[in-house]
């Protein structure tokens, strides 16, 4: 489905603590995210959303890097990088808090781990946010250490992924909270275990805090999971699409603003602290967006191929967006995508035409998410 | 050589202006480098090398991608990123400008192109150092701009380059000189033309203004170099080796500073102006560095593995350094090497063993380059 070439192992491109283990366990095509090698194909990509939704995966996100913010000026850092109104969370919560530019475009979108009160994680999708952040500390004269800890994320996906983690962590899991966490050392492997939501299937995400013990973690999990029907797989299109998650660079980039993806809920522009970027999104949320992401059903058999890039998305022979990810899903037995369109062609139910390279295909506009979280 | 596996298209990495190029002439493998798809091999390490020394190669190198600086402190910003004097550097000249952050350790190592009194670029290796800048322009108040260019640079490699060049573009190439530029519209085709050195052999850069014309560029310089021996190459690791070439992220990373890896040459302590990490370097620069970067000739048969990390380097049983590239030469009738060796043993004609996964090497330290440039 996905056209592919060969991808070279060299020193240039770090590999995960997890490597070895997802070589083992058949990783057959990788791409590369923070410098490092990510797995992004086991079976193939319906075969891999298949196995998660029959039992429980391993996801290796090891090359989700944690950019760490210790110190006495931690919090107001950490404030002054998101929208996000981070006073209300708490130690052991985490938070969607994505980096802004000064003109409210992303320039990342991590989660926010608060791991004491002077002390931050933010989990990064692809791009060296820590250049950024480490300038901008530098230059507003923030009292912080900025830095890259030895913390490699491992997650845990799938219906019967609670039982996986109750079983080798013990019954606690069974309480843990949506986006709350707990540090733990299991059998001498240091961790962080959050309970996350990448797909709308149950999901934990283990910070390991030791980068020699990723396999050791793994095959202490992969025993485990032998009688849960445990498989290895990776963040995968289908419930991406399925469940309305973004991808940083996929879906969105630098040149998109929280309010014309759907995260303007995020955006608090009435706390106090100054943030970045707050003046240039209290502008766009008095004008409005100009463009806004929608969701868009195409018609006709499932779709067996994958854009390369983003597609033109046209109303009457005219462009007016454009799609940048589609794929069939077999749960809804629809060919589903993400497109973002001039503001006044936004609406549900809207056709439109989607010039792919082959054809022209037919679809309608509808709201995202197609799957909600179930727990 | 290599060990491979698949690599996916998709959208979360670009692709260069240049890539069906790459692809129509014989592109067998990919990395990703800020951000986009490389070619890194056409009909395989040794057989691209030996292509580029009997004749003309092209390199899509479209994943340098530029910090562009311009405005009133465009000038004074661009010092303060730099350990290197800039005031050196005159209008329609290059100079290897480096970024280091507040302790010396490398940020990336662009080379930078003033292309007028208050605009810089910085062409990047891999690593979003744009973040870097912006997070440092915005913090100490400089008076710019800093965002990334549509500039994406295509390289002429090898004996026959010349030739080429001042074929296609006129006989002002013949007086290019070193590290010098000028900018031209060739057929429509607006670019800035330099003459720069990765190799030994004779080198020049094509920084494309407008990535609409990658491929019709890629193809007027195909076309002129038919009876030239032309052929598709890409940055390779014999060619680094010889010339003493560092490339960052595999040779070295932010744990380096320039006294240790043969660059000490480039930080002027001495000029009035600040630059980020003076403090510190004056500090490496009075106590000396502990270690430091030496080649290594490997005995035996030619080598034709490479290693996917660092090997240990051992004297007397004790690890004293790492070995980060290797390989066999064919021009020098060697296996050569990079080592970073704590600096009481970093000196010429040490035996040292390399101890590589399936056994021990022998080697003998020496002085880098191997080759010097002919030119």
């Amino acid at each position: 489905m996905y056209k592919t070439s060969k991808v070279v192992f060299s020193p240039r491109v770090r590999k995960s603590p997890y490597f070895n283990s997802t070589v083992k366990y058949g990783a057959k095509a990788f791409s590369v995210y923070n410098h490092m090698y990510m797995p992004i194909s086991y079976e193939g990509t319906v075969e891999d959303y298949k196995n998660l939704l029959d039992g429980v995966q391993l996801w290796d996100v090891g090359v989700e890097r944690q950019v760490q913010i210790t110190g006495p000026d931690a919090e107001s850092l950490s404030q002054f990088l998101t929208p996000r109104n981070i006073k209300k969370c708490e130690i052991g919560q985490a938070m969607y808090a994505p980096f802004l530019d000064f003109k409210g475009g992303f320039i990342n979108d991590p989660v926010m781990l608060k791991i004491d009160e002077d002390c931050y994680w933010f989990s990064l999708a692809d791009g060296d946010a820590l250049l950024w952040v480490q300038g901008i500390a530098a230059g507003y004269k923030f009292d912080v250490d900025v830095h890259e800890p030895d913390v490699s994320p491992l997650q845990v996906q799938g219906p019967n992924s609670l039982k996986l983690m109750a079983k080798v962590f013990g019954d606690w899991v069974n309480n843990l909270g949506f986006y709350k966490f707990k540090e733990v050392v299991h059998e001498g492997i240091p961790m962080v275990i959050a309970r996350m939501g990448y797909s709308r299937e149950l999901c934990y995400e283990l910070f390991l805090k030791d980068h020699s013990k990723g396999n050791e973690l793994w095959e202490i999990l992969w025993k485990a999971g032998e009688d849960l029907n445990i498989s290895a797989g990776s963040p995968n299109v289908i419930l991406r699409l399925e469940g309305g998650i973004l991808s940083y660079l996929a879906d969105i980039d630098r040149n998109n603003n929280p309010y014309e993806v759907g995260l303007g809920w995020m955006v608090d522009l009435e706390q106090e602290e100054d943030f970045i970027g707050k003046e240039a999104l209290r502008g766009i949320n008095q004008n409005g967006a100009t463009k806004k992401l929608m969701g868009a059903e195409i018609e006709g058999d499932p779709i067996t191929v994958f854009n390369e890039e983003s597609w033109p998305v046209l109303i009457d022979g005219k462009t007016v967006g454009s799609m940048n990810a589609l794929v069939y899903s077999p749960r809804l037995d629809k060919n589903i995508s993400y497109t973002i369109l001039d503001i006044e062609h936004a609406q549900t139910g809207k056709e439109i035409i989607i010039s792919s390279p082959d054809k022209d295909l037919k679809a309608i506009t509808v709201d995202t998410p197609w799957l909600i979280r179930a727990n």
